[in-house]
């Protein structure tokens, strides 16, 4: 892919975000982009690719937010920027004129995505590459809903290092200590409990799990020096209770 | 190695192909560098190095075709290139000039290749670089040819997928259609028939092996979202046999 | 993190030292940077970071030499560097104006170190950055001492083949020789004695390990194409004794 870029403009600065996304694992594409897509200088062409979908009946799509363009096959990986992000607008990659001739479709990122991202970067019109897409693919967002007297979130991205990220942001722990009137939230997960927050990863002690904001503002559970997910055997979807 | 040729051509925009290639596996390097070369833009310089023959008799390798520079170890790795590319010309890397100093040959890419070919991004001369090397070495590459009734070819290289890709192009899938008379080839490896091609990963259902044409024009078998490799126990030179 | 740099200076070259260094591996960490940092051009502004340290307690340092400036934690990562380079002058990362703002502190690398490091390459000056650091953290690093009639140093590291490489130069190799008037050292480690060194990887058999002196001049012992850690159970600190 690299190399179709450079070759349609040698002044591209190219930058990976991540190779670790497993195989058809759309959901956890998303939430990395989302995690780092908005620290890019304004007019950055970000290109996600994960299977299913790349090479398949899933269209691939082009969209422009006032900040950013986001190439990604239609199956889900544009759902956190089409929730984060005002007035987006959605068009099919389908001009010929920004695609690699090939026999195949195997490897639809180097003669589909590559090409028509260069192509981006030189000024071709947004407008060009295709007809507008109204009902782009998005997958539900989990959003937190109180159950009887506890704020129920659940494990939205296990990091690489074991760490449960959830879909709790500091505010949703701002609004237990208002229902609780007690400032440490009680949190629960698989049958654990957590007795309120630590400031890093290097606070409390190795034998049980800990929670904290993390730097998205996020409430994150984590074992110290070792793999939350591993040691309490969850992974995303996971429920988690604040009370 | 990127701190060397950053240190002597500032200017250098640095890609990395593949950091996967396992040790000792030249003919997969020689395959990877194959497949991407030719997407880069002309004049780019390209270096791969596999084990063994780094730090050891063999010899520093650079060639020149009418679009690029290559730089390998002279065991193997430019095969394709020479099978792919006209007319080019092959030099011994030995002028010292273009050397860095250290105790120990361990680590030639960054003491000898890095330096190398980053002087060449820097417009030194093709031959200032040493003597014209008739004789590099290059293994065989493994011919399709008819057994019979069938187009025999084999598995010349196993993706991070599990992927098998075969040495069989869609010109020798038209070459079996004309002496069948059949619109479809029946495709053999390892005691499993597949019949027919389809056309992408995300056709078929998951308990078969099913083959496609990829993006470079190759047949290739997979599974669907597992691995071919593991669930066929195939590797490379696995005979695959289209009739 | 490169989000960052980039927003605040697009002209950055980024470039990836390295991420197989495990967490926690403060010892890995800068030894790999020791190895490397000194290739690249004079104001390069290097950044590392390995847990634990980052977002506790351990305040965020850089350091400036006469050719380079360096950010990490104080957890030890900086202690070759101290060691290497003259008249390094340690500042504390306080100074707000060049820390992103975020709830959590779970992500320095993003907040604290990739800014700073972006806006030293605008030009800002080295002691707006903070407070003079005098006792900065430095680990221990081990030195060969004599034992009876064998200097006896140790493995620093083991690489990603499961290569040893010693804290034992070139020049300890010399002491020896003159020590025993042999030209070949005898080289003891975990109940195994290799007689002499070789010249490169690819000498010798593979039923047994070999020493050599790799390209930063340091004794190293491998098994011929599979890994020296495993076969001989040998880590970090397993003593290696010449004589």
């Amino acid at each position: 892919m690299k190399g179709v870029i450079l070759s349609i403009n040698p002044q591209t600065t190219i930058i990976d975000l991540s190779h670790r996304i497993p195989s058809h694992a759309v959901e956890d594409g998303a939430y990395v982009w989302r995690s780092c897509y908005r620290y890019f200088p304004d007019g950055t062409v970000h290109v996600a690719i994960v299977d299913p979908g790349v090479g398949s009946e899933r269209r691939p799509l082009v969209a422009k937010s006032s900040r950013y363009f986001f190439f990604a096959p239609d199956n889900g990986l544009l759902t956190h920027v089409f929730d984060q992000e005002a007035e987006v607008e959605v068009r099919q990659v389908e001009n010929k004129q920004y695609r690699l001739d090939s026999e195949g479709h195997t490897f639809d990122g180097r003669d589909v995505f590559a090409p028509a991202a260069a192509w981006l970067t030189k000024n071709q019109s947004f407008s060009s590459y295709g007809r507008v897409v109204g009902d782009p693919y998005r997958f539900k967002i989990a959003q937190p809903h109180w159950e009887q007297s506890a704020l129920v979130g659940e494990v939205v991205y296990v990091d690489a290092f074991g760490n449960l990220i959830t879909n709790l942001f500091l505010s949703h722990v701002k609004e237990v200590r208002e229902f609780t009137k007690r400032p440490n939230p009680l949190i629960r997960i698989a049958n654990h409990s957590i007795d309120g927050l630590v400031g890093s990863y290097t606070e409390g002690d190795r034998t049980a799990p800990h929670a904290l904001i993390n730097s998205d503002g996020q409430l994150e559970i984590f074992c110290k020096e070792s793999s939350a997910s591993v040691l309490l055997q969850v992974s995303r979807h996971e429920a988690v209770k604040l009370s």
